[in-house]
């Protein structure tokens, strides 16, 4: 009899972690809030409505193009919150280090954290640091976690698609895990590729100002796009199709995947939503995204369906369609 | 040149980690609420105070005399809340799983944190799960942020200890590091030391609805007793006076201590508060605090002066006066 051990596919964010999410996890903590899965809780204290978020980080490496896993740790917090429809205020840092690193290393992880903070607009304010003996962490481990308030009208859950609307994604996908695997001892392919780690708080503000009806933001991290998009198709009991032909990946990226074997749609991203709206919405929602910076070439890239509720599928550039799963093994550990 | 590393000490919690903190980590992320350096946050949010707080727990080993991981994560950031004088609601669990830990390990691990959540009336309503490969962390490391409510009229922090105010510690010292050392191998010199992790939220509670001024609470953890003085004599610019008699440490924590040439003043707690109170209240304070289950063996061990603003003195048992520092040096690694 062998016992049952933790794989690296449980830290994936795809299926496994799913699974272990609602069969070991969620009847152990049963809460209305938790039972939500959304990227953050959504909490009624004292009469405001506030998000409540909380992120790990173990990249590997902890320095790769673009950036590190310092504004990684910020930028990851900030753009959960903002998923919940929320304005990101506070955040917390917890810091587990391993006894040894630089503390060169240690003050440039931290400038950065400074910075992507002062970027975002939002205040680092309580913290904690943990040192471990040599060989029992990697390097450095962050934690995150953060509360952004909720504005009064705002209503977006995972759970609110609805049959009719628009699909957007604010940019190119696949960047960020690509970037952090070329870097990789070995897989130097090329070092034009850059993380798109980025604070989206301020074009979630834009577009929640607009009046759009925004049903669900999602920023789709670990497990890539085709993850987040079953995750929604499952909480709002929706099918979702998407056109293939429509997905932005950028041309070196593409090549990269077509090298290692890797599907773009399951690579993780950390500076892109996907946005849900309404049909009558969707021209004005792309104005506003594509206005901020981190969303000049936003696109429309499907529709939300009322057939085949939880599922999701690819409009293939070659005129098939195949069904889109959650991603399924550990396509890249250790990516965010 | 040898290029400067970070060391175990750093993460003691005594003299290394606190100038790290006042030279890295304060300027770079200078806001009001994280200079006030108490154990939480205080927010202004919507018009409510809200104390945030975030601790990472590294504990070796997992399982120790009296609890686990699991319960140490949710009581220490209750009471990191509860320091603040704050009501906790809501705790975040972010897990670093090292790759094959036992399914059977992490299910006991996540049961003792449903089972102290529900203990101490809070709830856990978002997490996040990473897994790094086999060597890369040890075993878990688990990370919990929480949020609590600050009741109107209360104004509770290290800064804020006057001279008069007694001092009131809520139970026996250093049981918590001595039970986790006496379960690390070749070391097992007494099975009865358990560790003290408890919730201390109910105690607090109490305490501010009885109407005493409580001017600080503070929950010594890792440096001990004899640093969480230091910090509160800092912070305060008083004076602080202990009377080594009154300490209250078991028999058979005292014996381990003598043998093992460890001073309980700088061992962590898990389970206890010293609050300052002033004179007139210090009775009622007392006597509501050994009412609580976890406070029954209460005593004054002190009490703070004008002189001497920052330092901290012992009474010693023999008659004499010595000066109690920071830890310096790293006691006990991954004591939490």
């Amino acid at each position: 009899m062998t016992e049952e051990k933790i794989l690296l596919d449980h830290g994936s964010g795809g299926k496994l972690s799913h699974s272990m999410f609602s069969e070991m996890i969620l009847p152990l903590f049963e809460n209305f809030e938790l039972s939500k899965q959304d990227d953050g809780a959504i909490l009624d204290v004292e009469g405001a409505r506030l998000a409540f978020s909380t992120d790990s980080y173990v990249v590997d490496p902890i320095f790769f193009p673009g950036g590190n896993i310092g504004d990684l740790a910020v930028n990851g917090t900030v753009n959960d919150i903002s998923m919940c429809g929320a304005v990101p205020k506070f955040i917390s840092v917890g810091l587990i280090i391993e006894e040894g690193l630089p503390v060169k290393q240690l003050k440039i992880i931290l400038e950065t954290i400074a910075a992507a903070a002062k970027k975002a607009g939002v205040k680092i304010v309580t913290g904690d640091t943990k040192v471990v003996p040599r060989g029992k962490a990697d390097k450095i481990f962050i934690n995150t976690s953060g509360i952004g308030v909720i504005p009064a009208h705002v209503n977006v859950s995972g759970s609110n698609a609805q049959p009719g609307d628009k699909i957007i994604v604010s940019g190119t996908l696949a960047d960020h895990g690509i970037a952090v695997l070329s870097s990789r001892e070995g897989l130097k392919f090329d070092s034009d590729i850059k993380t798109d780690s980025a604070p989206l708080n301020k074009m979630v503000q834009s577009l929640i100002r607009s009046g759009c009806d925004v049903h669900v933001l999602r920023d789709p991290t670990r497990g890539g796009l085709g993850t987040t998009l079953n995750e929604i198709a499952s909480q709002s009991r929706v099918g979702i199709r998407i056109d293939e032909m429509s997905l932005p990946v950028t041309g070196p990226v593409r090549g990269a995947c077509e090298l290692l074997g890797f599907d773009p749609l399951y690579i993780a991203n950390e500076g892109k939503l996907i946005a849900f709206v309404p049909e009558k919405d969707v021209d004005k929602a792309l104005e506003i995204i594509r206005q901020d910076v981190f969303g000049k070439v936003a696109v429309i890239i499907g529709d939300v369906t009322s057939e085949d509720p939880g599922k999701v599928f690819l409009q293939t550039s070659i005129g098939g369609v195949r069904p889109i799963d959650m991603l399924t093994g550990e396509q890249l550990p250790r990516i965010c």
